[in-house]
């Protein structure tokens, strides 16, 4: 229960234990300031979403046995469904999302030809960590978006089973083959520079508006932290 | 309204003017007399519709463009749909999803590459042609399942949003290229031995339980005069 009336007393020991700045508080950025264009902002993640269903769906016809066919189909239907509900916020806006998709379908198909890997655990690790780290910023850019929309886009954003998903199939396949973990590592860190590419040319399209003013580069430290979380979490050097 | 209470009178001009049995009656079976194995023939029905999803997504990475695209993901997801609802009714019967399909993936796999075609058109129409098949056929074996649950499979294969999708896309493709028409007429033609293979696994998997009395030629009579229906929709001499 929440206590209304009482006034909240500064712990006296806690300022001393810990740093005046945390660590995490230095990295933060105020993306509300960054006023994405919201129809190229709906555009490019509606279009990015459509290539992780699509290398999800790749994962399902290659995996090695029906159980993971299982998990990864129920993901790539995960990742469909938040391309079809920006879709959905780029119509109510009375956009055409074909017409909107286009400009960004070029590059974002050399991404994820170029982020597919070798084999299937490659092309796994692939979508976890560039779906990791861009679903992560295109969360953080929507603060910048007007609030119910924001709030909305956000929400999608925020569906994390083709995470679980994929991690689990990536754990089992290193258990299954120690000598992957060496292979994937390399690869997991040869996929950071692609991934940021396309960040900063979702920032490019906001900065178009004109309403780009704040310094976003601790953004990409907080995304390259996440990115080594997430391969500390596989047990991969980042 | 039915009327119960009133006889029916035959009409005395009607024997004169129509064949005494009408040709769509010749054809029809009493498939109530097939009692499928549920098991096996959920199994099967739900490892056919993964094949669907995964050449519905193999359609939308290679679309032409982005409206085709769009609609062709929106029908892989009703197939994902598919498929996980009949995996459904399979852990409702406390199986194992994995293990029930396990058998059926050679053939199945096998199946898909052979209609899957040289190009997108074709894709489409190997779509279009197996899944409008083998949806009738599976529809017409759940007639012998237990009241309640072949309801509910008759209800999940009823879905035609895939049919609606695939065949507009064909329409606007044969419209763009009317050379097509004769080299998917050749093709549409030649899948459908291949349909009439996987169907017939479908029965043995049934014969299998030892309730199966009834001659099922009829039915595979049906199925292609439905074939020929959906050629002729679509302006190719079936």
């Amino acid at each position: 229960m929440v206590n209304w009336s009482k006034p909240r007393l500064p712990r006296p020991d806690a300022p001393r234990t810990r740093p005046r700045v945390a660590p995490t508080e230095l990295t933060r950025i105020d993306f509300t300031e960054v006023v994405p264009d919201q129809v190229a902002f709906l555009g490019q993640a509606a279009y990015i979403q459509l290539e992780f269903f699509e290398s999800l769906a790749k994962a399902v016809a290659t995996a090695p046995d029906l159980g993971a066919k299982e998990g990864l189909s129920a993901a790539a239907g995960v990742a469909l469904r938040k391309h079809h509900e920006l879709i959905s916020e780029l119509r109510r806006l009375g956009e055409e999302p074909s017409e909107v998709m286009a400009p960004f379908a070029p590059a974002t198909d050399r991404f994820r030809q170029a982020t597919s890997g070798a084999d299937w655990t490659e092309l796994l690790l692939g979508i976890h960590i560039t779906s990791g780290m861009l679903d992560d910023y295109f969360s953080r850019l929507a603060e910048g978006m007007p609030a119910e929309l924001g709030t909305r886009v956000r929400a999608v954003l925020a569906e994390r089973d083709i995470a679980e998903v994929v991690e689990r199939e990536l754990e089992r396949a290193i258990a299954a083959d120690p000598t992957l973990a060496d292979r994937l590592a390399l690869w997991g860190r040869s996929l950071v520079g692609d991934t940021l590419l396309v960040a900063r040319s979702a920032l490019r399209a906001s900065e178009s508006t004109g309403a780009l003013g704040a310094d976003v580069e601790p953004v990409f430290t907080e995304l390259i932290a996440s990115h080594t979380r997430r391969m500390d979490a596989l047990g991969l050097t980042a």
